[in-house]
């Protein structure tokens, strides 16, 4: 019955077309393509209401566990949306709908206009059989009426609790109200309420230690929050490249991406089409979406760099701030100067934004005009409440270039450019690197805060090797979950795919996974009250031998019980008291209750309780 | 013509047969089993002579580098044995050459004598068409003339260096003489030479900081040490269950898990035919072969902890120090004492020897006879060098249990055990905890060189969350990574199946490659002299896209192969400056080959040269 959850799988049937690809090789799927509707195991969707704001209906999702645990549901953090749902119904082709639209509206500071005309350009020209097919509904979109700003970092500076804010302090809570435990930890300076408020949520958003990424023309996403004294936060990569993948496959990969947990999708779209495959995605998208907007200014000059001007980008910004996307990859502190601390590195440049202004700054042998343009980037940003994620164009690509010149260089130009975004009252967050040796990561996590004045920290890994291609969403998982202990707001994942080819949709669940993982150790380690609740009823399940509820509560349900099922297929071994690790005989934990029964009988309990209040004494050398 | 290597595939026909299931299923895989013996692309066994003992030729492995790269090859550690030599000539049914057969005799000090009968009761009374095929020869067991030690300990406080001890000290510098680099790094208190001699290995082993472990009845082995003080070892557990598997995929997945880097296995197996499978693996084996012997003498009584004996255990001992275990997990620390402290936790006792100990103590109400006859243990282990690997029968087995007072306890009786074995001259190492969120581990770290005097740290991960059933090789790379930087010396590797299921080959080489990358990522950050080098030509090999280098630089060449050639398949694409992450437009490498050609055009070496001279002054604040 657990499984027997609800099904539906929608058709994209106008998405049906071969991508033109450059290398003329045939596209890898050209299939129908489909995104999975379809709640978790056990799992059901359940919304939490305001109080500030009685019409937020807050999604979490809570698992049951069998009646023999004798333990209520537990609640998780749900990023699904809709999908996940068995109430809701979906529609692709009509998108998510617009909840946040009227609270945007009743802020009473955003007009509606005509808009920017979408361009051939804005797809690469695609047309024919080429051109992906336009999403359907268009709306006019929203900016700031003139002179103000609408970010949620002005509101929380002028004192208001918006919707939005109210709505990531519950998220945040998971309803622990009920179960608060505060385990120990480490925070390393974070200060981790035992409940959030919305009154704290508005004070370390006023503070800029953390922001809500929440565009006006993206009313279809579920706010969230991204700062060091939350849950630590993974965002996903996906974007067709110009070599292969097509739009449907990628607004399949960002459901895909969100089912296993992705905070915030990055759409990196490189080839034609992207303006298109964006929409289906903002449309369809519950999370932030972040991009890279140099990549398509590139695609809109041909793919010089030198041809790039302030007036492409410019008008690139426009068009993606009012399709809704939630925030902007903007590489400025790669300045002209700092380009020759590249020449002597293993891996000069890696970051392909970086690289890009790189080589205009060299071609026009002038200050990137990202950085000289950067306060006017800041106009459009608070008028439509995009947030700033400052790229770090000169991360490190390999463990010989880890923490050196070039990289602290920047960083502190990027807490340059942090302050003059916060002056305009816009959202920052700081992307970090990268490639970096375990004993070097804490060095960027403090720097970073030092110098951008606890702007969240937003790292792709690290990767704490080089010599693992195909694992390197392991090689940085190492390295993400001790940033994130130390600190970091959220984790760029990595999937095994990394330097090798673009990430298929096995990849994206096996990048989430892994970057789920590397969070929540990072939040127990930092004493996240609450984080231990799953870990707790995890092993409850364990030790009692409730193989679905072990599954059920598992951050992937489906590897779990296949596993299982690799060596006990039947369902009657779901319910035996070993597993094929050991068989029966030497089943530890089957012994282990054998152990307790025991010792309950002996009164052990009772010697237990006395050797604690023993303390120093507990060890009784020999003889 | 790098892929051109030479395969040899051997059919043990004789080992054809379906191990009985005591669940009456059909055992998984009852096909013809075969070993892998075939070089690495592009790589070259090479054998570095002795000067103290010039009869020693320790093996490494060459990774060619294309011309175009003007590098010499490079040298890595290779624990794979003769099977990946072109040159050996492998017969399973024979076993491998028994090399240090010559060198053990050299010293005079062992004799050799008819050994034990094997009894049926060795094999679980297997008969018939249940029974494993015996290997076929059989070598007079040797042993220690009485009242002599013939341990690394004994040799090593006696100032002689062996030429065990010679071997690993060529082999831990990897040929690095020529190379030798002394990158930063943290080792917490480790001393890693910037060369290791013999002289400095014959310390490290009289202090009892690292071991050698080499059973005299093991001649086969090729000597490795493990030790703070050196590059951080990696353990992969093999071994059927009463479940599944058989003899043949034992012999297989040692030799494949081998092939990927395990530095010792441990054979864990637990049904019938356990001496068999033993020695067909012992024969075969060029690692240090570990095991469990509980597990034989529990499979000895029926199954029925209770009816456990000094006895028998000590039967066991014999029997398995006569085919040449190198290392005993010996769980003697389970004192009744503290078994009353596991009655709260929430998983109770997850170790399976410890649960079976903690059994016999309560139904006997006794101290346990490991620990009452460790002396005895000792005079055995000495007699034949089998190092002791002190089990933790008490760690963790969930984040919730991490670090209490049952598993504290227990390493403090593992401190005194590890002293009465060093009186004894026998050669120890400590096992270590199981789950543990990060900011507990380093706890686990210090206070096991604290309490056990140095003695090598030998760890399983920890797993860091318990909430990823399915990728508990991530959840505990993480682990170990870390630990491994702290001083752990050897780490068992957890593959995908950990609490789920019984490894496949598959499993062996995911488990055995996520475990080489976190103890790499620890060698890196302790500054291992010379473990960047194989970081720094992968990366300078990415930087030139020399895609087939920086495959065959890897730790898994097929799948980094195989990734890249998801998405561009053909030949000419290795050979092309960009992949299919972001094709030829945005590469960011591509692009940052035409900055570097810039740069240095517009004389920017030079001016980097003056930025960095310019120390502080780097960062110049805007206007």
């Amino acid at each position: 019955m657990q499984r027997a959850t609800f099904r539906r799988t929608f058709h994209l049937l106008a998405m049906h077309w071969v991508l033109d690809a450059t290398l003329k090789e045939p596209v890898m799927n050209a299939q129908l393509m489909h995104v999975v509707v379809e709640s978790l195991p056990a799992s059901r969707k359940v919304y939490e209401r305001g109080r500030l704001h009685p019409q937020l209906r807050v999604p979490m999702r809570e698992i049951t566990l069998h009646e023999s645990s004798g333990e209520p549901p537990l609640t998780v953090y749900d990023a699904s949306g809709p999908y996940t749902d068995a109430q809701a119904s979906i529609d692709i082709s009509h998108g998510l709908p617009r909840t946040r639209q009227s609270w945007i509206e009743a802020r009473g500071d955003v007009e509606s206009y005509r808009g920017r005309t979408v361009q051939p350009l804005d797809n690469g020209l695609a047309a024919g059989g080429r051109a992906a097919p336009e999403f359907p509904l268009r709306t006019a979109p929203l900016r700031a009426r003139a002179g103000t700003a609408v970010t949620q970092l002005a509101y929380a500076r002028r004192g208001l609790i918006t919707p939005e804010m109210e709505f990531v302090a519950i998220r945040e809570n998971l309803r622990r109200e009920a179960q608060a435990v505060r385990p120990g930890g480490e925070p390393w300076g974070a200060a981790l309420p035992a409940l959030v408020t919305p009154e704290f949520v508005r004070a370390e958003v006023a503070a800029g230690r953390a922001i809500i990424p929440a565009n006006v023309n993206h009313p279809e996403s579920e706010p969230m929050i991204i700062g060091r004294n939350f849950l630590v936060k993974i965002n996903a990569n996906i974007g067709n490249s110009a070599v292969s993948s097509s739009t449907a496959e990628e607004v399949d990969k960002m459901v895909w991406a969100i089912r296993w947990g992705a905070d915030t999708v990055m759409d990196l779209s490189t080839g034609r089409n992207i303006h298109t495959i964006r929409e289906w995605i903002l449309r369809n998208a519950p999370v932030p979406i972040g991009t890279v907007p140099i990549y398509q200014a590139l695609e809109k000059v041909g793919g010089v760099a030198e041809e790039l001007s302030w007036e492409v980008f410019r008008d690139t910004l426009i068009e993606q701030a009012e399709q809704g996307v939630d925030y902007f990859t903007i590489h400025a502190g790669v300045r002209l100067g700092y380009i020759p601390l590249t020449v002597g590195r293993v891996t000069g440049i890696v970051s392909r934004g970086g690289s890009i202004m790189a080589k205009w700054c060299l071609a026009h042998h002038r200050e990137s005009f990202l950085y000289e343009h950067f306060p006017e980037i800041c106009e459009i940003c608070r008028a439509y409440d995009v947030s700033f994620s400052l790229g770090d164009g000169l991360r490190p690509g390999s463990i010989a270039d880890a923490n050196d010149p070039a990289q602290f260089a920047e960083l502190e130009t990027l807490g340059e450019l942090t302050r003059t975004a916060w002056a305009q009252d816009c959202q920052v967050m700081i992307e970090g690197p990268g490639h970096v040796p375990m004993h070097k990561i804490k060095a960027n996590m403090d720097k970073q805060l030092a110098t951008c004045g606890e702007a969240p920290f937003y790292t792709l890994g690290p990767l704490t090797t080089d010599i693992a291609p195909g694992y390197d969403h392991i090689t940085s998982a190492i390295g993400a979950a001790m940033i994130g202990w130390y600190g970091t707001a959220m984790l760029c994942y990595v999937t095994p795919k990394e330097h090798l080819g673009l990430p298929d949709r096995n990849d994206v669940k096996t990048g989430v996974i892994t970057y789920k993982i590397a969070a929540h150790a990072a939040d127990l380690a930092k004493g996240h009250p609450g984080a231990q609740a799953r870990d707790d009823a995890l092993s409850r399940a364990r030790f009692d031998f409730r193989w679905q509820d072990q599954f059920n509560l598992s951050l992937d349900p489906d590897t779990a019980c296949a596993f299982h099922d690799a060596t006990l297929p039947k369902e009657g071994h779901k319910l035996a008291h070993f597993c094929s690790m050991c068989g029966p005989k030497f089943c530890s934990m089957r012994i282990s209750h054998e152990v307790r029964a025991e010792a309950r009988a002996q009164g052990m309990q009772e010697m237990a309780a006395r050797f604690r209040a023993g303390g120093g004494e507990l060890y009784v050398p020999k003889g």
